[in-house]
């Protein structure tokens, strides 16, 4: 397809396509002639993907550019694929090592961890981003006074465990082992709303259930 | 306590205080002379409320001053309060009428609250913020075309009401009504960030269970 099709059926400008082709976030159509490109389906997906990452995930483009280097790298297999990927997504500041809270929150969350059999990531190994934004969310926690502790957590973590699996079955659904780590980061990044958004309207539901008056 | 005390105890800086003070964030001392005032526990569980919303939340000091109004609102029960503090604390854009997914996703929430017998801020009645926060992250994967259909969001729900249990149930550890509606809101916020990362870490213990190599 043309530029002009591409746009139409991918709801992004020809502008903003053309920016994204200059900031290599898509790879360059197949030349025609010396003015007229074509492109394809796997523009179109990858075009999708880009637009998750920095219009809902509000990624940088320059982080989008590493997630993406890290889908295409085919001397890695799926899971290092995606796991680099998610890695280059923005994960809010690093625990501040300058507070004592931080090293207690540390404790709290290797806790957790061994009680769910996780490692990735962790403390003593290369430390994940997800596994500092933990971390930090602990610490902020603990810092005002509220339950942290890891038993306090676990039911939160158990819940994790469950949307996990949700996720990858969606992720199954796709038929290429590169449409899955594409798919994976994309819907990794547009659910976190979804996630938000339900926990709010379920609360609202549970304290009905539990406070409402007469 | 003095001044002094109230910021050693708190972590916040006597400026801030000061300037929470002004801002009618924090009611004021009670006055023992004309330059000193005292301060008590509500003083120090309201100041860790505060910054909990300002710093962690990210909410506007306006929208955080009417978010503790309706904490305050003693004509409210406990449920009512809550709803409205929680409508208060900021949720991203409104859905876009202008675009055509935002009504098929309208309708794919409807009909995900129908699965579940969820009633709370949906169309038709006021429409609470989070239900406009979920009609977006719908309509987002939509124009995208990521799976977004009642069945496909059903199991994130159902995540849902395990996590707002596990919430009320950390706010009933609490003592006063008062102090139970502060506690729902501090920990809707400062828990956002720990689910997501804890998502994020085991989607990468499920995605190296499934496709990681030999």
């Amino acid at each position: 397809m043309r530029l002009a099709e591409l746009s139409a059926r991918s709801g992004v400008s020809t502008a903003t396509i053309k920016y994204y082709l200059r900031e290599g976030l898509l790879h360059p159509g197949r030349r025609v002639t010396a003015t007229l490109a074509e492109y394809d389906e796997d523009h179109l997906r990858r075009l999708r993907l880009v637009r998750a990452l920095i219009q809902v995930g509000r990624v940088s483009v320059q982080s989008a550019r590493e997630v993406l280097a890290a889908l295409g790298d085919e001397d890695l297999d799926r899971n290092s694929r995606l796991g680099t990927a998610v890695w280059a997504l923005p994960h809010g500041p690093a625990p501040d090592e300058e507070d004592p809270a931080t090293e207690s929150a540390r404790r709290s969350a290797d806790e957790l961890m061994d009680r769910l059999g996780w490692s990735y990531g962790r403390s003593g190994e290369a430390t994940a981003p997800a596994y500092g934004m933990l971390v930090s969310a602990i610490a902020a926690l603990a810092r005002l006074g509220y339950p942290c502790g890891a038993g306090d957590l676990e039911p939160y973590a158990r819940a994790a465990e469950r949307v996990a699996v949700t996720d990858l079955d969606l992720v199954e659904r796709y038929g290429t082992p590169e449409e899955q780590v594409e798919a994976a980061v994309a819907l990794t990044v547009l659910y976190e709303p979804v996630l938000l958004s339900l926990r709010r309207l379920a609360e609202a539901e549970e304290s009905r259930r539990r406070f409402a008056g007469p």
